[in-house]
């Protein structure tokens, strides 16, 4: 099958999945359920839960126990964006062409949504220890999920990006920002779908280390696109991060070495992905497609 | 020994319990950290920590388990406290007489140090499932943590707390939001120190029960408090709520009826306790000590 196609089928089916997950709008508490499916409805590429999945399916997982992490992960990177959408951080009403959480539901209601999608993320993934799945390490899950999204994960790459503006950037500081704030989640995703098929620990960490160079090239390409691609592929105005005075890694090294460190990146997680007994071609085919993205 | 000399002593234990599971303010993101223990360590009657270790020893726990969901349900009340006073909530720039966390870093870092807290709460608990203790359920206790925290415990109550603001609030909603915002994280304290104890279902349902009016009891003492005490005895002006014409259960049933509420509650819960063959003498005279309270 066509690697689009098969993509396109199992977005819908991750797109299914997570409506499971939502909670019913009624109660009191009404307006931060309908605010918070608004939030995650609003689109996305759901990369994270995809990731998870097909990371599960590497090593072999077949239960239904990776729903309720893969749900949570894109649960916890919706927050991440209605928290940074507020005036308060980046100040953005539109995001994929939709108003943004507190833009339509106001600036209070947007902090709570971005808190309620968070603690949510972690009571929907604890409905896995109620489910019965061969050699699932749950706690172990948790303990991976939690560090990479706070204060050593994405959280704190979130905090160093904050502080960056306007300050000139090393490398140094850079590289950690990626790491972090990009790197992190697509760390968690992927290690998490390793821990809960129960893979062993050098194979997890085979697989943290393919997710961390995944999660860097991503990043990259993305620096590069700003600058080389145009309005109409990208669908956003290119030019953004030179506007905005943004350190990034083509500024600080140069179009050449940015290109040439994300093609390394790629081919080093790829040589790793490739040293492994198993085989999930569609995942290959899904990190390829990440660092070569034309958009 | 007095009541008042051993809840000092234990006082101080937990914040000695709680300081060990900090984060070391270095790297990029320390800005963040000190922030975040600038918040946790604010002040605090520590009130949730203490009853979730002392319910823990009503039924014979232990060991060390109980400190990391401690130190947790810490995190999540500071978390709570810091969005609540955000300007786009209750815009508060000082609490317990110290200036509250947006106030000293900004409104950007108040609403990263609360989403910081809060993931780092269940990052903190997460230790729990690398440490031994007799059946103690890690699995369950992350449950009912995260279920009471949530859109069907704190967070929904303050959400339905924030939208009744100059709103005729009926006594419905008012229980509800009482339930939720002040009875859902002293039920999450009682009832995870029972599951981490290794209490059966119907012990764990009792306790609930009992934190349930404990709770209630506590916040309608709140209201009672408000109209009854005066500046100096409850540390801040009294009569705020008529002036922010705040619905309270005073407000809506009168003195009388809100003082024998509050001792009917109290007595209810602390039959229920006595129905037990376990006995925690210290944690009865706190339970006492926080519904009869005079500040």
């Amino acid at each position: 099958m066509e690697f689009q196609t098969e993509l396109t089928g199992r977005l819908t089916e991750i797109e299914a999945m997570i409506k499971q997950y939502l909670p019913v709008e009624e109660g009191y508490q009404k307006t931060i359920l309908e605010a918070m499916n608004y939030s995650i409805l609003a689109g996305g590429k759901r990369l994270r839960p995809m990731l998870m999945i097909e990371t599960y399916r590497l090593f072999g997982g077949k239960a239904k126990i990776i729903e309720p992490f893969a749900a949570a992960i894109e649960m916890i990177h919706t927050y991440s964006l209605v928290h940074d959408d507020l005036p308060a951080i980046d100040n953005d009403d539109y995001r994929r062409g939709k108003k943004t959480t507190h833009a339509v539901y106001g600036e209070a209601m947007g902090i709570l949504t971005g808190d309620a999608l968070l603690n949510f993320a972690y009571e929907t993934a604890a409905k896995a220890f109620s489910m019965e799945a061969d050699g699932a390490d749950v706690g172990r899950a948790f303990q991976v999920l939690t560090g990479k999204a706070g204060i050593y994960g994405m959280v704190g790459g979130q905090v160093a990006d904050v502080e960056s503006e306007g300050e000139a950037v090393s490398m140094d500081r850079l590289s950690f920002i990626y790491r972090l704030k990009t790197g992190a989640l697509i760390e968690a995703a992927m290690v998490t779908g390793a821990v809960l098929a129960g893979a062993s620990v050098s194979e997890q960490q085979l697989i943290e280390q393919v997710a961390a160079d995944i999660g860097m090239a991503f990043q990259i390409q993305d620096d590069i696109l700003d600058v080389t691609s145009t309005l109409e592929v990208l669908g956003k105005p290119i030019g953004s991060d030179q506007k905005n005075q943004k350190a990034t890694y083509v500024a600080l090294m140069g179009m050449d070495k940015a290109k040439e460190k994300a093609k390394e990146l790629f081919a080093e997680a790829m040589d790793r992905l490739e040293s492994l007994s198993v085989k999930n071609p569609f995942l290959s085919e899904l990190l390829r497609a990440l660092v070569r993205r034309e958009k």
